[in-house]
């Protein structure tokens, strides 16, 4: 998770051991498959580096017009989204919510509650993950706590 | 629902303001659209037909090479599989269940329990839904219910 937090020293302290989020996916056809779908669970752990929640890393898909569902199980989340134009907004994640990650639109999820947050996805087996804008660029926005609230913060 | 259970003369006693199941769905980008993503909710309710189980209409894609996740919620269910070559399976359904339906493949729910079947569904916009094979030719295998038992019986 080096270089996704904004505070890098408080991050540099953490214990290199801790696991900020694991994802479970069934991929019942080779990634890449047109017309296929995969299906994935992630677990996100409650905790924050600094004043910014753990939070996944995000990725555009490198179909960048493949679509994407989530949906909240557990916990309290923020699904953070931004567009090609760096417009960056956010949706609150609890039990029962459904997201629409439309094309061409980078996700990434906070977890911005004090339990561990579980959702699900589903994507098409042709979308593939694109890390590499979002790791150089970023989000144009953090969601930060401030005065025990969490905020869309711009850069 | 004309036509789709096997014992039509007791179907046509029934009470024609019987709900057999509902479908709920979010359709967040035009039908046809390529890359996009579709998700509904199936409420089936408990009967029988005869031995037959109350069931959905069943289809394939009319671009046949799409997949479909169903996942059970909610009550007991049969998922019923069927081939291009008219090789039928079943898988069951639950409360957790996940689906993977393949490419080419038809399908169609039964309920086998005693309590309203709930399931989900993520399957690609551009999918579409043909109704016609099903409807002229049918599966060729029913989930009947055999001494108390829910049974795939070919026909």
């Amino acid at each position: 998770m080096e270089g996704v937090f904004q505070d890098q020293k408080t991050y540099e302290k953490m214990d290199p051991e801790q696991i900020v989020y694991t994802v479970q996916a069934w991929l019942p056809v080779p990634e890449g498959t047109p017309g296929g779908l995969f299906f994935g669970t992630t677990k996100l752990m409650p905790g924050k580096v600094g004043n910014e929640y753990f939070m996944t890393k995000g990725h555009f898909h490198t179909l960048s017009d493949r679509a994407e569902f989530y949906w909240g199980v557990q916990g309290k989340g923020m699904l953070i989204l931004m567009d090609g134009e760096r417009n960056t907004w956010a949706e609150e994640m609890c039990p029962g919510s459904l997201h629409y990650i439309p094309a061409h639109v980078a996700h990434r999820v906070a977890n911005v509650g004090d339990s561990t947050l579980i959702f699900g996805a589903c994507w098409p087996s042709d979308a593939g993950h694109d890390y590499t804008k979002i790791a150089d660029y970023g989000f144009s926005a953090r969601i930060l706590e401030i005065d025990g609230k969490s905020v869309l913060i711009e850069e």
